[in-house]
């Protein structure tokens, strides 16, 4: 009765950011309608200019607004190697690291049985393809040391060998159970640095 | 160079919720955009809307989507009660405590000077010259128990008084330093129960 139902639907919407719960939900809107009404605006039309323009790299498989995107496309990076990894902020995290002069490829997730996820939804059908282009020597498995992305870098590491690609994986510098994205940048190029043949 | 600018803006705009910083920005943009269009989308004409057709109401200051909202215009309501709470939420937490027949004044902050919230930025004419208008019998602070919301209620009450208005405060049946979103509604109107002249 004394909610506004478009301030009702707000807060129904907040929902779908994650970790967002009821309580956070209602504190956001109230904190957006009371205080930041330039901020809300602008997150409005972020959020469509964002899913109007915004496609997957037809190569690298990573976000891009253009078919192909920046990295893909520039001369200065060595075609010959292909870094697998799980989500564009890994990608991101492997670029700040400044270890790694080839391309990507982003499977969007990893192997998840459990939550529907196989080797269609990660995409492999195209890693296999761009692997098998001719152009790439090596392909680097650079999915997190999860049991999920052990399992995925598994999976793959077995489909590429069986083509007759060389396959390597990027070496446990990392903390076991450890994720990319919480990895200083140290860490994360030893772990490009010592990879090893799988 | 390698994230899209329509990401990036997306990304940034995110840090417009409160307690959201770049990496959570990055990931909650990640996660729109992988796994939640609909949601994104939704979350786009929600914000929208609501800045379209959210305003305050004229008499109790809350948001409503009309100039007097549903709960002042409601017959069934004691209009000899006035309470004040600080926002929205805490008036919705008096009503689902289902201890409160009368109407509110929502002051949308509390007094805190070191922040620039002065009376004129809580409505303190508006509420005064609410109280005062001949219908209103008592008026009941419900300011949150904590240092800023009690420094409010004791402001509110001097003004009050001196006009020759009835005051009360809630008991401190909360906890001190306790806020009212977060009390159980029994407290809350075990509170409203054994509110205090003052």
């Amino acid at each position: 009765m004394k909610t506004p139902s478009s301030l009702e639907d707000l807060i129904e919407a907040l929902r779908c950011l994650p970790g967002v719960g009821p309580k956070s939900a209602q504190r956001i809107a109230y904190h957006l309608l009371q205080r930041d009404h330039p901020g809300a605006l602008r997150l409005g039309n972020a959020l469509h200019r964002a899913l109007e323009v915004i496609q997957h790299c037809e190569k690298c498989n990573s976000f891009s607004e253009e078919p192909v995107c920046e990295l893909c496309r520039s001369p200065r990076r060595d075609a010959g190697l292909l870094c697998v990894v799980e989500t564009p902020g890994d990608l991101l995290m492997m670029e700040q690291a400044q270890c790694y002069q080839g391309l990507y490829f982003v499977l969007m997730g990893r192997l998840s049985p459990l939550d529907g996820i196989g080797p269609k939804e990660i995409h492999l059908d195209r890693l296999l393809r761009r692997a098998h282009d001719g152009v790439v020597k090596e392909v680097i498995l650079a999915t997190n040391f999860t049991v999920e992305g052990e399992a995925t870098a598994h999976y793959i590491g077995e489909l590429l060998k069986a083509k007759g690609i060389r396959v390597s994986r990027i070496a446990r510098g990392l903390p076991v159970g450890g994720e990319l994205e919480h990895v200083d940048s140290g860490t994360l190029a030893q772990a490009v640095v010592e990879r090893r043949e799988v």
